[in-house]
This record gives C-alpha cells, sequence and structure tokens, in this order.
C-alpha cells in the first residue's frame, strides 16, 4: 500500500518446542521483505561466531540491572544464571523505521509484553495435530524418549495459555505456514489503531474541501 | 489450511459514497471463493427482475414488525417508508457453512451490528485522498456538483466514526484493493476466538498422549 506509511506491529511468536518455528521463521524471512528480529540482551558470554548487536546484546551484570530498574526491557527474566531480555529501544526504532519486528519467546514472556504493549499482537504456532508433533519431535533423531516425552507434557500445560494468544497458525506446511503467517502480520497494518495518523490527515482533507465547497 | 475446520466470519463493510466499495466487492467475488453476501429483508415492492431470497427477503410489513419484536434482525432502519433489515438466521446458516458473509452497510447499523455481534469484523474502506474521492465522484458523470457537494460533506463527518471500526482498506486499485482485503478477512480464521474448537481438541489430544507416556 504505496499511499499509507505506516508504523510496523510488534508480533510476539510462540510455540510448542518441536513445532517448526525457526523453519517457518527462515522461510518468512527469505521470501518476504520488511521485517526485522527483535535482538535481545544477555548477561551471557559470546558464544564463538555471535556477534554483539546481531545475535543478542551483551551487557555486563550491573547493566542488565539497570535496564530492569529503568524500565528498558519489555520482558525479563533468569536462566541458569544469567539475565536474558528485550530491550524496548531497539524494537521501538525498528517498529517506527517501518519494520515488523518478530520477537520468539515463550508464553510468561509473551504475556508480560502484552501488558507493556498492548498493541503488540500475540501469535501461537500450533502443530496440525498431537501425532504430528510428536513424529516431528521423533523425527529430529536427536531427543530420547524421555526428553521427547517431557516435551509433550510440556506441551499440553502450554496448551491451555494458547486462549490468551490473539491469532494462531497452523504449520501443516514450512513455507504454507510462512505465507499464511505473512498476510496475517501485514493484515495488522490495516487496524483503525494503526492507521490514525492517516485516517485523522484524510478526515482533515475531507473537512477542508468541503468548506471550501460552501 | 485444510486441515482447520472454522466458521466463516461476519465482515461488515462500509465507505464514502464513491469510495468504489460494489467494484472492489465485485472484483472480490469474481476472484476468490467461500464469500456469500447477507441478503437484507425488507418491506417495499420487489423490482422487475428482483429475485425474493437472492436480492432481498420481501416481507410485509406486519412479518417485518414481527421480526423485530422476536429479535430476528441484526439491525434494522427505515427509509421513504420502508423497512430494511438483517435477518439474523440467514447470516447464521451461511457463518455455519463456512463462508464468510459480507454485509454492506453504513456507519450506524454497522454499529449496531457490533453491538449485538461482537465478533463480527467491521472494515472500512477509504479512498488514498480527498481529491481522489472527489474525482472519483466528479468522473461518475452522473451527479451534479451540489450532490457531489453533499457527498463531500457527509464524508468529512463519517471520517469522524471511522474510529470504531476495526480495519480499514485503502482503494487505490480495486483489484489490489480486493486482495488486500481478501487477505485480511481471511487472516481472521487464524483469530483465537475463531479456532476454540481446534485449540480445545488439540489440547486434549496431547493431554492423552502424555498421560500414555507415562
Amino acid at each position: 500500500m504505496s499511499t499509507v506509511k505506516t508504523r510496523g506491529s510488534l508480533i510476539v511468536l510462540s510455540g510448542f518446542a518441536g513445532v517448526g518455528k525457526g523453519t517457518v521463521l527462515k522461510s518468512l524471512f527469505e521470501t518476504q521483505e520488511g521485517y526485522a528480529y527483535s535482538v535481545s540482551a544477555t548477561t551471557r558470554q559470546p558464544r564463538p561466531g555471535e556477534v554483539d548487536g546481531v545475535h543478542y546484546f551483551f551487557v555486563s551484570k550491573e547493566r542488565f540491572e539497570e535496564m530492569i530498574r529503568d524500565d528498558e526491557l519489555l520482558e525479563h527474566a533468569s536462566y541458569v544464571g544469567n539475565y536474558y531480555g528485550t530491550p524496548r529501544a531497539y524494537v521501538e526504532q525498528k517498529l517506527d523505521e517501518g519494520f515488523d519486528v518478530i520477537l520468539e519467546i515463550e508464553v510468561q514472556g509473551a504475556l508480560k509484553i502484552k501488558e507493556k504493549v498492548p498493541e503488540a499482537v500475540l501469535i501461537y504456532m500450533l502443530p496440525p495435530s498431537a501425532d504430528i508433533l510428536y513424529e516431528r519431535l521423533k523425527g529430529r533423531g536427536t531427543e530420547t524418549d524421555e526428553v521427547i516425552g517431557r516435551r509433550m507434557k510440556k506441551a499440553a500445560q502450554e496448551a491451555e495459555s494458547v486462549e490468551q494468544y490473539d491469532y494462531m497458525v497452523v504449520n501443516d506446511d514450512a513455507d504454507e505456514c510462512a505465507a499464511r503467517l505473512h498476510a496475517l502480520i501485514r493484515s495488522q497494518r490495516q487496524r483503525i489503531r494503526s492507521s490514525l495518523t492517516f485516517i485523522r490527515k484524510l478526515a482533515k482533507e475531507l473537512a477542508n474541501m468541503s468548506e471550501k465547497e460552501r
């Protein structure tokens, strides 16, 4: 829609382990323009090949705690002794540049984001069936039966939270799922609350022209 | 999404006179499947060629007033001595059959529908600019300057109600607008509240499989 310049949407994507989020997002980023990943801040050490500002913003524990205090994070959590969080400024900058920003995160973080950013769009990726999820976890060939059992159990628990999301996408085929995800994300730009600048400008133009007609 | 069978969405479409709703809907119905028009009930006489149950449900004044009393209408209004209204049963039937039902109606009726059917999706069609709306009204060649002036004034007033809608589509080009409208309407099927049957079935499957794993 070349005539309408709008801010991007903050898209929060969650899904069961094994549902195929990574493959779908790869397809989305390869086939479509205008997307940006949210970059997390963390206190953990960079691994070989990881680039600051690309894979993570690597910060000290002191700096991270300052970010918490100053409300610079949309959400944060700690995991095996390290902090992880979503810096608000980076997300805001990308949204202002017109990017749709994808934030891949688990349920608790997603719901925290929705509290801080009510216009965030929460999308849950689901498998077509429980059998298919099981087959996909099994098919990876890297996990023990015990781990697969635990993941299925976690999925069963998490399924109850899905109803708190805004939308779901079913991953039957990665490319088709990416196409539907893209259509869904693009349609968010047509939400009235994303378009208020355009609507108010048009209303003013109409009012001015009606005045002249009189 | 062949694996997921969902109910259609009730789409309420409004737009300024001259914005091109008719042309866009023609393109939508010609290029896409799965759509149905809502058929209105009216007490006015059929015109030559109009078919009962296709163009309108033609009913008596007594029957129409009974429909009002029995809450069989999603909205109704009277216009030059005749009643017009939207029978709920027809809309519900088409939605159950999986159709996305399009209801083209003005602002007051649209807001009444939203009250009765909160899951209805209100879409407003806008011109790219006030100038373009003016040119389109002028270009029809059938309207006097006075009528055009009145329509522009009405558009200016109506623009204030647009913010009560859910989405807008800009009609820059009828076919492109129809394609965006289609993507927007289809994406409604991915709303969580449209998908609860699927989600709950999946949750149950996952729970059953987790039990077996134990």
